[in-house]
């Protein structure tokens, strides 16, 4: 008997079949006596679609009066999605409504495309809620101060759905995909990956923001910041599975550090070959150097992850970082027509073929030497270590994209992940 | 230098391409000074696709709470065809603004999926057609006091399009469609069909009412009531036609009675093939027969069209009238089953394979003889009349289904409608 959110990806939601087996779930949960809040996406492949549609029509420059049509167009999607959850609810015999964001209203900024949630009206749902009904609310969108309709980018209904669960501190966001939980690595790597019965908040938020792709990032910090307990399960378990079973299953993220969970030094490793290395060699050592680097690719929105700058020889150094593969080519012509002249570099140099692979545990932050054991088993591996990033719970290096598999499989099994009781 | 709406039906929007020649044909307007209001209907097939997808879902019982959903998913088709013709109107170079119903807001009463509109407000529109934007508005929608999505029914983008004219006091509202206007009757029946550069606004409601299916009805009781200039034109013709040729195009609805108008008796011949007929045979003639005969019909949600009792012959009558044919099997059993015993009437008969033929014009009221000369005209075709219906400005008569080409054909040569100056 509690509140509960559930979230549903487009893959769950991909067609009335699907739908009708949501319901039934959903159906399950309300009957054992909890509250429902359900937070569904757009159909698979609808937002894609619509998107599309908009493409073909929109002018060059991309303003923000032609982002916030980007919007009215795709928040459709997901509006489609919970008048047919909620018609198929109410199939099964329950009483259901469901709300489009600015009926909520989940209020946001007005950035389109990438709106961010400010605050969220609660009364109408707990009214909802209190009268009996299992509310469906849309994933993805909001509405601005002026009553435009935004949406909060991709994968924003994972955020949806936690910062509903935030607001009405429900006791549990479930969020229901097409993955059963965050697995030590991707098993399609490595065969012997084990899926985490828990996992921390800051872990989770290294996972996602190094490449899992299980939760979009930001509702993982949202989680973070109003203590919102997350558990990432399937939504391919048969909808009739006993409710105790599955109120168990998949992955919880954690806000306490348990016994349990300080056993586990490196908890999982995440990898990413969607970056790329560029250096600007022989560069003038002076102060203000990084800024003068860094700021041009700063104001050309190009993001930049891992940073090394070396100790200078004869006044002068190198100075690498990595940039989203989509970035690469705008980097390397902005560096070489504008930064080159501008720092007396003697040139520049990019790798698109690297790749990069971080080992994530809380427990590091009381262990020594966990750095140390992964350069080795490396090294051991005959792989080259290119860049060095570390925080105090993850340490990432780059390596030549080749290696990624390798590299993956040896420090999984370097650190015992395939170990219920890995590292401990 | 006007405020004009224009309104384009699904098919003009059946594509990117053809919202894109929109866009270039509003454009063209606004370049010539007007202050442009643009009610796009969903892109074709896009309703109905929706609708299929709940139907598939949806219970046996329709409640209101599941129309409430009908209404949330149905509305998306044309919120999606606003922000995509806005995008293209800004790719044109023009500013542009859309707005779904709720955000105009065009406030409705809770009738989900057949709302009436109570009240537009038009603050936020004249503030951005004052600031020079082209704004676009969802058809086919609106929200109700509690701040619910509500549809108003198939068709209903025509009746949002006069409407929002009728609130702004429009100059004028033309609907773009995918014929060129009104004819005196279907071209595909008799090709001399001329199309009428003018026609009352009773005229036009007893074409739509009768079966002419270029305007939805409530949209041209809504223009009558308003007095809003309608012009019905082609959406085909080349966007970059002469704007002042496009202005005298098509066919406009006046309110005005002038000496023109004043000259035809029979504007029009209109049809409908999709009516059945049902006697009530020998039923013993006492007050509130027909009440007790078409109490129960309405009672069952049928609507009844001509409606007929002749005289009574010892004390018994014969009581006849049409309802539509996708009601005649309902209609007919339950007279068989409640009304029959109920009345004490000897049997009940019925006939699918009929067809209303009428004719309309303004100038029957002041004209006598006409409908003398179309049963003249039927006699000598040796079509025979079965039941007849008239008003102040039409005259129906039901006939076998199989003599309506010929009774159209035969009509409207001896009204004289194809010539331009018909029966003056």
């Amino acid at each position: 008997m509690a509140l509960i959110v559930h979230k549903y990806g487009g893959t769950s939601m991909g067609s009335t079949e699907r739908i009708r087996n949501v319901a039934k779930r959903v159906a399950k949960w309300a009957r054992a006596g909890h509250q429902m809040v359900v937070v569904p996406s757009a159909m698979s492949g609808e937002t894609n679609r619509l998107l599309g549609l908009a493409k073909e029509l929109q002018p060059e420059r991309i303003t923000s009066s032609v982002m916030r049509e980007l919007d009215m167009i795709a928040s459709t999607g997901e509006q489609v999605s919970v008048g047919l959850l909620s018609i198929a609810l109410q199939a099964e015999g329950l009483e259901c409504v469901s709300y489009a964001g600015w009926q909520v209203p989940i209020k946001t900024d007005s950035s389109f495309t990438k709106a961010r949630i400010q605050a969220i009206d609660d009364a109408r749902v707990r009214a909802d809620l209190a009268a009996g009904k299992v509310v469906v609310i849309t994933g993805f969108q909001g509405v601005d101060p002026e009553g435009n309709i935004t949406t909060l980018g991709r994968g924003g209904s994972d955020t949806s759905a936690v910062a509903v669960a935030a607001a009405m501190k429900a006791a549990e966001c479930l969020i229901y995909t097409d993955v059963d939980g965050v697995y030590t690595t991707d098993p399609r790597i490595v065969p012997e990956a084990r899926r985490l019965h828990t996992i921390s908040f800051e872990e989770m938020l290294e996972m996602a923001s190094l490449g899992s792709k299980v939760l979009q990032i930001r509702s993982v910090e949202f989680a973070g910041k109003y203590k919102v307990p997350l558990r990432v399960l399937s939504s391919f378990t048969p909808w009739d599975i006993d409710i105790d079973e599955e109120a168990k299953s998949g992955t919880l993220i954690t806000f306490e550090e348990d016994e349990n969970m300080e056993q586990a030094v490196v908890s999982g490793i995440a990898f990413n070959r969607d970056e790329a290395k560029i250096t600007v060699m022989g560069v003038p050592d002076k102060p203000g150097l990084a800024y003068q680097i860094l700021g041009a690719v700063a104001d050309a929105n190009i993001d930049v992850d891992v940073i090394i700058q070396n100790v200078s020889h004869d006044g002068k150094t190198d100075f690498s970082f990595t940039v989203q593969g989509v970035d690469y080519s705008r980097a390397l012509d902005l560096l070489k027509s504008k930064v080159v002249p501008a720092t007396g570099a003697a040139e520049v140099v990019g790798d698109p073929k690297i790749c990069k692979v971080s080992i994530v545990g809380i427990g590091m932050k009381s262990h020594v030497g966990i750095a140390a054991k992964m350069f080795r088993t490396l090294s051991e591996e005959g792989i080259n270590i290119q860049m060095i990033s570390t925080s105090e719970i993850k340490t990432s290096v780059v390596i030549d994209e080749k290696y990624m598999e390798l590299a993956v499989r040896a420090l999984h099994k370097a650190f015992d992940l395939e170990q219920e009781n890995a590292n401990s």
